[in-house]
């Protein structure tokens, strides 16, 4: 699958640019300066300024590939969007703060320069939204399919990051915003929970945490896994998005939103302040975990595979 | 272009085994544990210690595509070991120390699985000969050729990253090693030189250095470029490898060597010096820093271009 040509008359392609004026005139414009960037775009690798004490560095790449994630005809500044929401949307997951992002795309030299250009526009957009400063990333020819793959890095306090194994049983499960039908659109356009992760942890015990991207019902059962417990979900609690079925839902995947688990004090209090702070954004209690069973467990399809 | 199969038995492929067990039985089992990584491979992001005070944070990434930078042939041992080797000699081209590295694989569905161990076997390799901790990664099936993105952090001292700017008209060019006829078999197995690389800044005042790797007929140019100066090389001076003409020497790129400007007198003290420490590699003078003169530029070929 290849870009469309964008506009009748046929427009400059990669190859007819060069990998040089790519860099340039293309990419470089659209990144801009940032006061913690040493070394950016144009030297051997990008130098920035460290988080100094008391906090973690946090590392994350993810990769969407036309024909995979995205279909030719998507719009590309919106490939360009999701292709760096997704990463930032793992950073949410761990109450993280990205900083600073890598850019490889991996794309044949007939692709467009105008796709080209309205791509790294998606992906401006998006570092803009949520302060991430774009410092490098690398270009190469294919064969094969468009591919974008991004790196992010980003720190988080020693106490505040969350893992998904921290989870006991008992602890309530929550999860924002609406689930399934994400490839009608949202899947292109949505917004990372990066607030809403910083926020939980600066007044919440949130024992495990994680974004949904595969869809709950592979996702809740890692989580699961990994903090060595069961769960119990209650499906007809499930926030749906408008027109899904509660399968959808649960297996549709890419709703990249925050699923997390508190203990029941705190599920309280996080219930009383969430509508305040967010108001446009849903929080719902979908269950609970619970110790392993595998009876509570056993109507949950898994979700989505790349490879399956 | 695809790996190809390895053995007479059809193996089994990627696409037969799902993203799961790809993760947890091929790659997991290749990344050690590591004492600066809280948490890896298996949750949303890595999250590693921090860097302290006085350090700054190095950023690369890069990628490798069947077809462009490997041949479908090729030993997957070696394609894994240069994916990383690549980064990784940028990380010398700035003095700077890899620590962290995150591995994405695009692959087709049809990719054995055995291959796809060898390709993991290669990278863990380059990842335990530098000292590198592979954190975390990302898989996703294609329908082009296989390719393989690599993003590495790590730090430099504030006072020891060396950039590609400033070189000072005057200064002596050196590079490490010997140049051209990379393509016959160096560019799967070359040693990114980042001992080199380190001990260089912590006893000379390098004035501006970056690593070979579109050949120095193209970035020598950039460094000048860069450092607002021109450049004078003795042709006949250049390091060939046996059976390489100066053109190749120049051109053929994938060298994977230093290339490095320092003082008349800095560069009196290295040469004295470097002998004893690496008496294995070659450090030769090629030339200098000059004033701007398009005259002596003249005949320097420009080097490869992806998309060229």
């Amino acid at each position: 699958m290849k870009p469309r040509q964008s506009g009748r008359r046929r427009s400059l392609s990669l190859g007819e640019l060069g990998e040089e004026r790519l860099l340039w005139e293309v990419i470089a414009p659209h990144l801009p300066r940032h006061r913690e960037v040493v070394a950016g775009v144009g030297d051997d690798c990008a130098v920035v300024r460290s988080t100094g004490a008391g906090k973690l560095l946090v590392l994350k790449t993810d990769c969407i590939v036309a024909g995979v994630h995205f279909a030719a005809e998507a719009k590309a500044a919106q490939v360009g969007w999701k292709a760096l929401a997704r990463p930032l949307s793992d950073f949410a997951g761990m109450s993280a703060r990205p900083e600073f992002a890598l850019v490889t795309l991996i794309a044949p030299w007939e692709t467009p320069v105008a796709w080209t250009k309205e791509l790294y526009r998606g992906l401006a957009k998006a570092a803009a939204a949520f302060e991430v400063a774009i410092v490098g990333g690398e270009t190469s020819s294919t064969a094969g399919p468009v591919a974008i793959s991004v790196s992010v890095a980003g720190t988080v306090e020693k106490k505040r990051w969350v893992s998904r194994s921290g989870g006991k049983a008992g602890d309530e499960l929550f999860v924002t915003g609406t689930l399934g039908g994400s490839r009608a659109g949202k899947h292109l356009q949505f917004t990372p929970r990066i607030a809403e992760g910083r926020w939980l942890t600066k007044h919440f015990a949130v024992n495990a945490m994680m974004d949904l991207s595969d869809g709950l019902g592979a996702d809740l059962p890692r989580l699961a896994r990994a903090s060595g417990v069961g769960f119990a979900v209650d499906e007809e609690a499930l926030p749906r998005t408008r027109g899904c079925s509660v399968q959808q839902a649960i297996a549709d995947g890419e709703d990249y939103e925050l699923l997390l688990a508190l203990s029941l004090d705190e599920s309280r209090k996080l219930q009383q302040r969430w509508e305040q702070k967010f108001p446009r954004l849903r929080l719902t209690r979908i269950g609970r975990l619970t110790r392993r069973s595998k009876i509570e467990n056993r109507n949950f399809p898994s979700g989505y595979d790349h490879f399956g």
